[in-house]
């Protein structure tokens, strides 16, 4: 009946020509939370909008509202804020007001509490179609509700409210998703289990803000000029920034528990960084490729460390946490409200270019950009005054993705005029005035290409059209979400007992949370003030490097990434003495996974070890060709020597691949290898050894009851290990122990109980061969990290 | 008698304490050419503050005049330039009245043009010192005279001049030494058979300029600053830059010959860019170490190509030549009266980091300046306004050291305030009043702090000073001149007939000469105004590679340098094509000396080529170990492999070194190398096959009557060279053959008749090896430069 009446509407407005269009079939839409704030601010008007646009589309459509709240009550409590809602601007009125009239009438209130309601709603969708003799097209479930909700949303929708096979369903989640790897992997699971990958539309609504959404069709209608330039030879940085001047006040309840790392760059940032650095696809519509090329490009990106990030709170913060969550005057909260974070990708494209995200609260104006600014590769050879004027090419060179507010007040795209003229589609994005009184980024907004949206429309209303349009690419896969977490957890980790910088708000920050690179990581560039520190601040010094004595032999513990840094550091110090004193640098390094992330380190920190001059030796290697997965050499390739520059000639993998055969004893791999230890290392003496130690004791390929190299000569031998594969090949201990330093490296709770027990046996190889490391005349320390010593 | 007077004066003026300092002995300089241009406007008067300096040190001093002029007009022109010496403004008005009446009566005017002049004056001073009683400390030549009249006096100063044994000969050397690198070398060779090199003092007065002379104290004395930042990762370009207003009217008959960047960078700039990037020496005070590092920086540049350079001349100089010279009308001059050029160095310190050297006649305004330019590292979370207060990281960050003129109008040195205050030495050097309404290098003055010479001291009065001094640091060694010449001879050669950009002159160039780095070189950034071309200067189209047939196969042809960089290009297409059909490209690689440019060429140009995915063969090696000087493997990691990122696995030297022996039968050096291609490169048919041709016809290491190789299995076959090593493994001609692509690069003079002998043989693998290079199914293509095929 109702929708009888639609379809005589339609005819009458004009926009819906031929009946024959019109057997697309019905969707149904279904607002879960439609009375809540974020209903009432965006998503009814985003609703209303799908409607204007695609009443002539063919489909028909009925919006259902649905809340915990009873009929009467909430029907009224919904029509109030369909009332209000407002017509586009670049519609006719009388259009839009037979329209909106029209909306309001296919729009229904439901209480959706029960598994009885929900059965009923599906009931309801059914007899109305049936009524009017239309095919179901699809359902879109649309979840503004608290996360806590979800799963028994999730589960009745599975249950009760599936549409009849033929028919799509689409349920649309609001973040959080999750507030770190574990708790999103969780939340992930238990939707999996109602809902499947393609039927399921994680909004983040900056991907739905009208400068973001085109960064990716930008790039792809501008590939002639940026081509040649989209890469770490023309790209000085890349930012993306979004600074706002309002603080948490009445919201710290939720803010408490996210910050602002959680709340604004796991999500928008990370998107908005992600659309500007992967690889474009050939296709950029094509919205699988598009979330394949995003996954691989959040993949590339360097892990986080702790000095990857500064972090911020304004002074105000805490007394409105105090306040709001009734905690003690004594309550100290770590949340930061401000971050700025130094991002490294792995890709050959941009390696070497800093890509940095920043956003707080109380900042000084409320603008968000990112922001792509190239190398000034040119010389000026007239002086200053000419310099400036016309397209020189000494300028700034920059494209900015320009989201809104600020200096423009409006999304925008800018590209410097020295740049090139980029290509824009005319039909939604227009050229702006170029007013030379307005500046930005240091630059009058006449040396810009200007081009700002012909329509402006809201993110939410952009995403209810691609959730209509079913583009999956403007939305976050799982694998994207958990991607995303899997990169921003370790620093939520190592920083949340951090106390972050305070910083007064407003204008009055100055300069206090400009922050610089500095040896691959960032830090302020303005020394903490002293008297902005709260004396309750003050934090214990866990994260201290403590020295004391392990097996009579120096010990170095702290949590594992400063222990790693620690490690790396002493070991350039080793490089350094002894390339200053002989030319030349013998380092031995065992495989496995814990100096993994040391050789990273040693690779992206370290530009001043003396690689040119270091010979690079395995302590042990695993019976497999150079580049099996299993072969320590190729970690070590993968994890450092690829980005060190070490000579072809000072690497020394073992041979445990001769004439295309594994570690076949009359191919002498080992004699071979001794030999080249022997003509090479001054009296087979290593300048370092880098050495592990397994649950069992085992240090290098030395098993415990090794039948080989626990004793004997100084030499190399092969061993059986009791984990596949079997074959090794190792350094002895006594050639080990004819090393000038030996580091053992011991990382993680799982090597508690070893290193427990090794604290308190002697000397006893055969049963733990570790034990067995006493260099004769050398030296031996031990770096364990605190979970490994302490448990 | 003479000297009687000056000791009375000195004492009487009381800068001459005790008469037992006064034993220090005494000094000669001769100053040949004592009334030209350079001795009027500087030398004299240089001579004059040598003297008020050094009246107390000990030393006592004649000063003797000399030219070809007669005795008597001789005379009075030389006092009458005398007469007009100034007192410097330090100088109490009294005392310096005193002192040049004092320097007037010790300076006197010789005839010098017969060899029995020069033994006049020597037995002169000899009479002088022996009556006086004083010891003859030493003798200075100052050299103020054309070039071709160097080897007459060196002559005569040798043979009948030189001061008795345990005094020192100084001799002072003008520019030019030299317009290439073996007119150069020629000078030098002449002058060593008259001095030694310790004897020889090789003026560039930018060397006495005083920001020039102050660079390296300045590096040494800030050592703690700039330590952590005077490399790769924070400096972003080094400039050092000469722009003049005037032309070269009235000097063209100089300036024809040589151009600017004879006259200007291969002396002046690039001695002061090598103050800047070279190893700081422990102590800069040790001339010894000084020019050691010096040497190595100059020797570390990367060659220059004719693409590292843009040159321009200013329109009137065309007609000021045709006057001047006499020269027709249709007279074309390609001398450059603009250059900028584009310096790279090998050094890890400097990898990366663009020098740029620039120098006009005719432009703007006149200023010189080394600057050196840091990247920005800073986020500055406060937006524009804020950001340009106070000592922000966001602004430019600079060190730069101020020649003279331009808006300073003094000698400086600058160091940006958000950088460092810099240790600076206060007898010597005064900070400036920091001038806001100054700007400099688009920064108000006040952002800098500002030093400038507490007294300003003309160029030749420091290098008078430094002569005196023994400072040879301060001047150009013969190794260091040649090694100069070895790197900027290329340069010249290739843009000896390249036409100029014409420029207006003046403000009238606008953008006309600004240049920008692109694809490794530099190329002017606005293009060709067409009306400026005058028709004239159309060059013939000889750089343009041509391209036919040679023994029925495709001929590339060009100049050795295009040639080089189409056969690189090509090799990266063939590259691209290769691992987009398979995944891999399997490349084979020759040794010898051609190739080293192809290879620099890849490593620095090729930013695309797919190494990730290409694997590296060896075409032929030497039976030396792999790090040997001889080695082919050598050589390619050393120009190629060590900058492009093959993965370690996929690089394939050939096993001549096995069980560390060199290509013994038994070791089956040669089985080991044909397995692994079996094993990895599909069908044994190598993707590309670089080769060479001896002037013998020998390809590979295969040469003329081989027993191996020639013919037979596709293998790896031990052969002899007529030239030692003797001993060589080489890839055999039917393994050669099954390639898909053989590349046969051919160039110089040299093979100029091997070349024309090729192309009328059949094939005859036995007489001529190459004439055997017949790809079965794949194609063969020859890269000839012009040279090789023309003679």
């Amino acid at each position: 009946k109702m929708l009888g009446r639609v379809l005589c509407t339609v005819l009458f407005v004009g926009a819906f020509p031929s009946p024959a269009e019109a057997s697309q079939g019905h969707i149904s839409v279904v607002l879960l939370g439609a009375t809540g704030d974020l209903a009432k601010k965006y998503l009814w008007q985003g609703l209303f909008q799908l409607y204007i646009d695609q009443v002539s589309s063919g489909h028909s459509f009925t919006f259902h509202g649905a809340a915990l709240t009873a009929l009467e009550p909430g029907q009224r409590l919904m029509f109030d804020v369909l009332k209000k809602l407002s017509c586009p601007q670049d519609e006719a009125p009388n259009r839009c007001a037979v329209l909106k009239d029209q909306f309001l009438k296919l729009s229904q209130y439901h209480q959706l509490k029960t598994a009885e309601n929900y059965s009923a709603l599906s009931r309801e969708i059914e007899t109305l179609l049936r009524q009017e003799g239309l095919k179901e097209a699809g359902r879109i479930f649309y979840f503004s509700v608290p996360p806590f909700a979800y799963t028994e949303i999730a589960q009745h929708i599975n249950s009760s409210c599936r549409p009849p096979p033929g028919a799509w369903l689409r349920v649309v989640l609001e973040k959080p998703f999750g507030h770190d790897l574990e708790s999103a992997q969780q939340m992930a699971a238990e939707l999996t289990g109602f809902f499947r990958e393609e039927e399921m539309y994680r909004v983040d609504h900056y991907l739905g803000k009208q400068a973001v959404a085109h960064i990716l069709p930008f790039r792809d209608q501008n590939r002639q000029f940026l081509d040649p330039i989209w890469n770490r030879h023309h790209v000085e940085r890349v930012e993306v920034v979004l600074k706002e001047t309002v603080d948490a006040k009445g919201r710290t309840s939720f803010y408490e528990q996210y910050g602002v790392i959680r709340d604004v760059l796991q999500n928008h940032l990370t998107e908005a960084l992600m659309f500007l650095v992967m690889e474009l696809p050939a296709n950029v519509s094509r919205a699988q490729e598009v979330l394949q090329h995003k996954l691989q490009a959040l993949q590339s990106l360097w892990a986080l460390e702790r000095s990857s990030a500064v972090l911020g709170q304004y002074q105000a913060y805490a007394s409105q946490v105090q306040e709001e969550l009734q905690q003690a005057p004594g309550y100290v909260s770590t949340t930061p409200t401000f971050a700025g974070v130094l991002i490294r990708s792995d890709s050959l494209r941009w390696e070497g270019v800093p890509f940095l995200l920043a956003s707080g609260k109380a900042l000084d104006e409320r603008v968000g950009y990112a922001r792509v600014l190239f190398k000034n590769r040119a010389y000026c050879t007239q002086s200053g005054a000419l310099r400036d004027a016309g397209h020189s090419q000494c300028k700034p060179k920059q494209i900015i993705f320009y989201f809104g507010h600020g200096a423009l007040n409006t999304p925008a795209v800018l590209v410097s005029r020295n740049l090139f003229q980029p290509v824009m589609p005319k039909d939604s994005w227009k050229e702006a005035e170029a007013r030379s009184d307005l500046h930005i980024f240091g630059q009058p907004l006449s040396d810009f290409y200007v081009y700002s949206p012909v329509k402006e429309r809201d993110a939410y209303s952009v995403l209810i059209s691609n959730i209509y349009h079913g583009r999956k690419d403007f939305f976050i896969t799982t694998e994207n979400l958990l991607a995303s977490w899997r990169f921003w957890t370790p620093l939520l980790d190592s920083t949340s007992l951090q106390p972050p910088r305070l910083y007064p708000g407003g204008v009055e920050n100055q300069h206090l949370l400009d922050f610089e690179m500095v040896g691959g990581g960032v830090a302020f560039t303005v020394a903490e003030p002293a008297e902005l520190l709260s004396p309750s601040m003050q934090m214990p010094s866990d994260f201290r490097a403590v020295q004391s004595k392990f097996r009579q032999s120096p010990l170095v513990s702290a949590w594992a990434e400063d222990l790693i840094s620690q490690l790396a550091s002493d070991m350039e110090e080793a490089a350094v003495r002894s390339v200053a004193r002989s030319g030349q640098f013998h380092l031995a390094l065992s495989g496995g996974s814990s100096p993994v992330v040391l050789f990273q380190r040693l690779a992206r920190h370290h530009y001043s070890f003396p690689w040119q001059h270091t010979h690079v030796w395995l302590v042990d290697e695993r019976c497999v060709p150079l580049t099996d997965s299993e072969s320590n050499f190729l970690s070590l390739h993968r994890h450092l020597l690829q980005s060190a520059r070490v000579p072809y000639f000072n690497i020394h993998p073992m041979p445990v691949h001769l004439h295309r055969r594994l570690c076949v004893e009359e191919d002498r791999g080992t004699e071979l290898y001794a030999k080249d230890i022997l003509a090479l290392v001054a009296n087979a003496s290593f300048d370092l050894v880098l050495l592990g130690v397994g649950t069992d004791g085992h240090t290098a390929s030395l098993f415990p009851h090794s039948e080989n190299g626990l004793e004997g000569a100084p030499t190399v031998v092969l061993t059986e290990s009791p984990i596949k594969p079997h074959q090794r090949m190792s350094l002895s201990l006594p050639l080990i122990n004819k090393a000038r330093q030996v580091f053992v490296l011991v990382l993680g709770k799982g090597k508690h109980d070893i290193t427990t027990l090794l604290s308190r046996v002697g000397h006893e190889p055969r049963k733990w061969p570790v034990s067995g490391v006493r260099p004769s005349s050398g030296q031996l320390v031990w770096y364990v990290d605190y979970e490994a010593l302490l448990g």
